[in-house]
């Protein structure tokens, strides 16, 4: 284990890169995709699985975290690793965006959030010093600073307003996590889908100095084009040294995508969230496993992929759970979609350190849009 | 595998029975505490798990297998061991239980039982013959009886009525099973709470012939007490060299008294079901993980048992879990009970072949009355 946070840039292959991060807590083999531990568990899965299908960090919510079970208790309880059984890296994020999407009632000044919690109605503050001394305490490996996140969509006078304040908000956060060797601190580029906005907010957050850089506020309703549109505005004024994080993402069709740009990391809850709802991913595309056509279908999820989740429950088992509202219903689709997004991670790293992302990106592509071959049965 | 069902009693120790039931599926070890897999699953759990924890048989459940997915369906599949991916015994009940507790609307004659869906309203029929042949179609290892269960209390008349019905329906249940190798029949003893009821029950079904005789009709809402004398009155009309399956039983206190008197083999959703609401058993005595009081302990559940749901994850983490609803803390809590209940069973199964079932029972019983003792921490 090194002390030291750094970032490896190994190879790039067009705008794509292939990198590996130092932690205290280990290395991140990128692109990498961060399965999303809300509440210290992701959900439906055991930590083992999540690990075995090949991720090398998880994310943890610091809005969840500080309602329930607290960031002291956490503390007290040896931090969150300890706490949740997990020794690998730890994003998590700063509270900012859930302040924006989950609580019922919100103040921002130039001091920080105010708000009630969307679970019992208390009353709880937010400032990007206490920010950082919860993710502190929670023992992260990747700190996030506190921004302002805003709806789509909005005025520009709007996103200029909350890009501003984010940009206070880094600087602020940055000093409240000072020097902690082998853990690193993350700006947050805003600035809405204004490139004028977005370059200003990245050459600002440099000006303070990061161990990487988040694109935040994308991935809100604002649909793929604009999304990828942004991130071309944006990316070019992020150092090349550096990691690059695209929050919230999210589709494997966005995940390519992004890469293909030149992110090096994502995360989101779709894998999870959707495989709760009998949604799969799979090489040839989504499949809804609520639809009676796969009623007596055995073929498992994505004969293709050497997985347990994916290789070896029949789609008819799977539709009868998920019709019934079983619980291992939700644990085998949610083990299935977390398996397969790392697998399209693997093979995205694998394809860049061979010089072939443009060839896996449309071969990829193709697949999803060819979808399923008739059953030989 | 033989293709022949038998059973083979090993030891006696006082009333208590070790033996040993062959079966086309494999071998069951009994005294065997079979999880109950309703709908296909044993709720929250890998069935990996299940046969990990020391379970040799599951359950599975005619009605709501016969209402979703359809047992011709699951025969089109393959058969239920197929299905679900569990290739050790499964014992199927006939869908008497719960046509009695679960359906809207229900109508018993002569013939059999007519009854709504309680998922989606529509009318079902199940005779004798039909439970078999969905329990045939199914696949399962042994067959029960179709059989009317009646509410507690009731009158010794509609007892003994009822008992009546369930043994005609027990010859043509019998009749319908025919002779499948390496599978067998079991008969259900009825007759409510009332000594002469169960003794003629008990002697009508051996008149018929069957592999294995069930005690039905009890865990009902009785009471410990009264289900104790009502097994007291009905198990010495039974025949020593064949298996007694105590059914719907129960706690792990109730399981320590039945097998003390003779029981081979008992279902309960108690382990699951409990696990979902927080409750974990342990060999101190229950834990409510709802508690306050588990908010820090970082103690695991029963660090003297050697399982990883059981000595792994913290109380602390459970309890944090299981408040804010993740199915995580469903999934580690109906582990932890599956496995307390299996070590229960090896434990029982050890001290008959000892010949020191007595000691176990009764210093089992002291340290659940006896609780927990103080932490060290």
């Amino acid at each position: 284990m090194t002390a030291k946070f750094d970032f490896t840039l190994h190879k790039t292959d067009g705008a794509a890169r292939r990198g590996t991060m130092h932690t205290l807590h280990g290395d991140i083999r990128t692109p990498a995709f961060m399965p999303v531990g809300t509440v210290g568990t992701v959900k439906a899965l055991y930590l083992e699985q999540v690990k075995e299908a090949g991720a090398d960090i998880i994310l943890g919510n610091v809005y969840h975290l500080m309602l329930r079970p607290g960031a002291e208790r956490v503390a007290r309880l040896g931090g969150l690793h300890k706490f949740i059984g997990w020794d690998g890296p730890i994003l998590t994020d700063s509270g900012g965006f859930q302040v924006m999407s989950l609580s019922q009632i919100r103040k921002i000044t130039e001091e920080g959030a105010t708000f009630q919690s969307h679970i019992d109605g208390t009353k709880h503050h937010l400032s990007p010093e206490r920010s950082m001394e919860i993710q502190r305490l929670l023992g992260s490996t990747i700190h996030m600073q506190l921004d302002e996140c805003i709806a789509f969509p909005h005025e520009r006078k709007d996103a200029e307003r909350a890009m501003q304040l984010s940009l206070r908000w880094a600087k602020r956060s940055r000093e409240a996590f000072g020097d902690q060797p082998g853990r690193g601190c993350f700006g947050i580029v805003q600035g809405g889908t204004d490139a004028g906005l977005r370059e200003e907010s990245a050459k600002g957050l440099q000006q303070i100095s990061f161990h990487g850089y988040a694109i935040g506020g994308l991935a809100v309703g604002e649909g793929q084009d604009l999304m990828l549109s942004t991130l071309d505005v944006t990316l070019p004024h992020l150092p090349l040294d550096q990691p690059r994080y695209l929050m919230g993402v999210g589709t494997p069709e966005d995940i390519l995508e992004s890469v293909a740009r030149g992110v090096d990391m994502l995360d989101c809850v779709m894998p999870t969230r959707s495989g709760r709802h009998g949604q799969a991913f799979t090489s040839f595309g989504r499949l809804n496993l609520r639809n009676a056509i796969h009623a007596e279908d055995l073929r498992p999820l994505d004969a293709s992929i050497d997985h347990p989740a994916l290789n070896s429950y029949s789609r008819a088992y799977l539709h009868h759970l998920v019709r019934s509202g079983e619980i291992l219903g939700m644990m085998l689709m949610s083990w299935a979609n977390i398996a397969y997004y790392q697998h399209l991670m693997q093979g995205i790293r694998q394809a860049i350190d061979e010089g072939r992302f443009e060839a896996f990106r449309s071969e990829t592509r193709a697949r999803w849009a060819a979808g399923e071959l008739p059953s030989a049965t």
